[in-house]
């Protein structure tokens, strides 16, 4: 197979997360974008003229003049659709083109929780991945649905995977400080959070306290029993374009000094099938000694935005130690991990 | 005693806190300001021209044209000094005007942890003013030294008092996002913060963890017992003028629902000697019912800045509740916070 | 006449400028708000229920339990209503107010260049006012309806009006950085302005090139003619909360050196008529010295936000002057605007 | 000669300008980055640590491990020197190094007036670098100085050249909108412009009425002929990461429409010797079509940070023609213009 020929698609590509698909999209080695679809006021229309595009990085030229098409099955030929759709859209539209045997890699967190669909960080837990086959048997589809987590969940999840790994996770506290992008376009008012906080993300808490434990769960046949950790979060809105910051405080189940956690993060690898993949973070977690880092203008891009970043890793006066997750949240925390999901189907033949 | 003949100076006069003390002395019911205090180079030059004014209001025109003199006692002719000072020089010059017969109210850090000096919140502590007496005792001096807490500690510690009278509190978990006011000026490198969040306020988590089981203790004849609350801090300066967030979690001792605590903070009042003093915030506690505040834009005003406004109070899985709390870290948080210290002397006849 | 008992409604009670509106007219001395009017999706709702409040100071209480009534005619008992509608609504439901007899003190911009409407700053065409006479007689209402300018026309108007008593002015160059409120709620989204100028705001060069002309021209009998300026102008939107800035070249007719103009503009004074209402501002012109002001977090409250605040007066080396102008534009430059028309013609008895 | 071998050298390593050298510098095709310098307190530390890096990139790979030299010409072996020095030691060390050999291309403004040192844009005067022969004549140097302009001066005077080609310029006013970076780090404080304009900056508005006409200028012989063009400047610092954005109104000798002036500077070509550098911007000016741009955020890294981008090309109710120009200031108004002229000097065989 030359992988360079499978062609995919991106629904809901004029929003905030379908402009950040066809950004990273852009000469990728393996994927051919072949449709960009979107609501109905934008069909027909050049991408250049149907989209308000947010992104620092210019759009890329590939885009500008392909028409924009209906989000159906019928409208698209591709392999792969990648979906940036509400998750309202998601949940009806999904299923119709993983039937229609397209391989849904989906940034939405309507099947997220879903038994049969792996919510997948790859290089957390790519074995996950088995469960599409289970998807399959049990729904009749030739395609599938896989989901990666909610942006917030992403980073935090990835640090504490490497702490499960090296000496048990029991509790979590976290508390998210979320870029701007995060709430789509027009997403939020400038006078809402110009010189201000928002201490609220609706429906974000409940997220980030439900989808790191499917992630850090064991695989067993074919259902993923979920991981036995507490978590509470306070998720907050900040003046901040991209970069969520999460500061977080855990109970390990065996003693861990901040030097031994900062090793087992700086150590800590993706597991073999998610190592070699062209979006795969180099490397996974980076582990910063500064005070004052990691900060999300001068951090968010580290390994191309696909990286975790860690730092400040200190004891914690009442569980076990505290430091502060920074992840790209449209990249490593939205399109880039739908991507790098599609590459871990491609590389397991699973597509 | 005509109270409002005291005569009262302000050193550091032109700083961010210096400034902010001005602004509230201007027309204060019983303080006249007398002197302006501040370091050689400011010292002969007109106020107005001395300083470089930052907060949103104008300057007072009572301050433009007074000479800014030396921080020294001899250069000063007021009963109360109210200092701005850094730590460091506080820790020199305050004793040196205590000696002298001032009533010093300070902001800075200096001697918050001193066995005989009160850390005040007229609002939750007012009765550890009487460790004036011991001070002036042991150490000889007609004058006294009385401190506020820091910034963040402040709001914090309110509302943990009312939490705590009512269902006893035993772990707090706290994280920050705090204002640029707090950093003094010019503070924060503009190039720092734009776009961002700095993940760390050096040596300000310690005061977090520490001061509010000062203040939330029992004063025991001549000395005040620690509260027995675990505290873990995290602390982030955010792009907000002014006006510090803090994401709380707590567990308490006694069961307690979002609405039990909610009222528990509502009905709380300041014990009666701090309850009428012209600073005094009105309501002590503002408790919110929208899903999204406090916010400090919106309302770090309340009560003129010394109100603290809590919200979001709901169920925490792993403690009992979360909450968020906001205090104008200029004004409850600082300079309206000594104000208030200077009210109580003045009221329990402790000039 | 007992002036405390004219009765005043708001229609357009919810948006932002109506919300400055509601905040100005707390304790106003002549006027007091019986009924605040919004859209259908709000009626029949308590105020602090309906609108999103944007202001740094809090709502004031009376508000808050009003229940927001229909903006028409009949809905609302009131000698004079000030209107906060979008164009498009004023453009039809302003002349029935004014046919039903209410005087109509407008921000929207419908009526500014009828030739029968009056352009008020009474600072400065206070006599413009009578026009008001022809229109009740052309139009046959018993009401009226009076308007004031353009948020960044306002400012600059101020400026202009006291160097052309003084010098004449020919020609204007102005080039505005606009604040985020004067784009209404929600206005203007977070990912378009932050760490951004916008450098275009929809139909506004062309206000801020006529408006001044009408305001600037006389009135001869029962018309104004506009005056001989010419105008050119470029509108930006910068991320500031409230306060419009706006960077001004003049040609004028009369040799003028920046002190000559500094003096003209300290030395002018509102019409006789205009200059002891409750909202004359206080200076009508601030000139400050400093090298680097006006700027808008600090100056725009000058004359609480009713002062037009005037610094960098300087050669220019094509035309005459250079300068840079500060008027808050939802205070002077929108609601309390409204409010100076209204207490305008209280004064002239043409209520 | 094997251009890949030339060695440079950066002064003034770790200010803002600094890192954007040494940014720009990581895998250039021509050039090997050999030595870093900066000031006392740096000498002998990795430059990691002895540089607080703000740019939005990671510091390259290359930089972390070498370590800060003195800004000598005995400390640095090397053929070309970039200077990001301040002006004041710009002025005695430039020379030190012209006259030890070195091609110094300098970032400073302390020789941009001088008759024999190029004030150079390539694609605008590229024969101007022709002055380095007079240069090394009369000063008896074998190195030399080029200099690059103002960053604001920078995009205004591409713009300005395209438009002077073809209708010939007469008289510019122009009004700048500039970023944080311009400032340097620490720069200007958080609290000075966060929510807020700052209506000067100072110097600046000098140059920008200067720099132009040597640019624009002819080359005569060995001296260059200021151009004879009015220009009337405003300089405004606002609350933007990168991008000066400038609004630009000019009278024109000759008639033309915003179209015929859109087609001017989309057809303008930078001269032959500069149009195949690896830094030539591609395209020079880009223009855009939308009501609304450019705009900071989007546009300032179009072709790389090189291309300076113009928009709203309209009719000017004074002068000829309205527009709004962006150009990135770290990248084409500083280091990366001190970048391009050096390639010219290699291209040139003037090293």
């Amino acid at each position: 197979m030359s992988s360079s020929q499978i062609s995919v698609a991106v629904l809901g590509a004029t929003g905030s997360v379908g402009q950040r698909f066809i950004s990273l999209l852009d000469q990728h080695p393996w994927f051919k974008v072949v449709a960009l679809a979107a609501s109905d006021r934008s069909i027909g229309q050049p991408y250049a003229q149907a989209c308000r595009w947010v992104l620092n990085d210019p759009m890329p030229e590939y885009a500008r003049d392909m028409v924009v098409v209906p989000a159906t099955p019928d409208s698209i030929h591709a392999k792969i659709v990648f979906s940036a759709l509400p998750a309202d859209l998601a949940k009806d539209l999904e299923p119709q083109f993983a039937q229609a045997g397209f391989a849904v890699c989906s940034n939405a967190s309507s099947y997220r929780r879903a038994d049969d669909v792996p919510l997948l960080l790859p290089e957390v837990n790519a074995d996950h991945i088995q469960l599409v086959k289970r998807q399959r048997q049990q729904r009749g589809w030739s395609g599938c649905i896989t989901t990666n987590p909610n942006c917030t969940s992403t980073g935090l999840t990835v640090a504490l995977k490497a702490l499960d790994d090296s000496f048990g996770v029991r509790k979590v506290f976290a508390v998210s400080m979320q870029a701007l992008s995060g709430a789509g376009y027009p997403g939020v008012p400038s006078l809402d959070i110009h010189d201000n906080v928002i201490p609220n993300i609706g429906g974000e808490e409940d997220k980030v306290e439900w989808e790191p434990r499917k992630m850090l769960g064991k695989l067993d046949g074919n259902k993923v029993e979920l991981a036995d950790i507490g978590f509470s979060a306070h998720t907050n809105r900040v003046a901040v374009t991209d970069g969520h910051t999460v500061c977080v405080s855990v109970e390990l189940s065996r003693p861990a000094d901040p030097e031994a956690a900062a090793r087992a993060m700086r150590d800590y690898h993706a597991p073999a099938s998610a190592r070699e993949l062209p979006s795969t973070p180099r490397p996974v977690i980076e582990v910063r000694g500064e005070a004052d880092r990691p900060q999300p203008r001068l951090d968010r891009l580290t390994g191309k935005g696909m990286t975790t970043v860690v730092g400040r890793i200190r004891r914690d006066p009442l569980l076990t130690l505290k430091f502060v997750v920074l992840s790209h949240n449209t990249i490593r925390g939205a399109a880039g991990g739908s991507i790098y999901n599609a590459e871990l189907l491609v590389k397991e033949n699973l597509l």
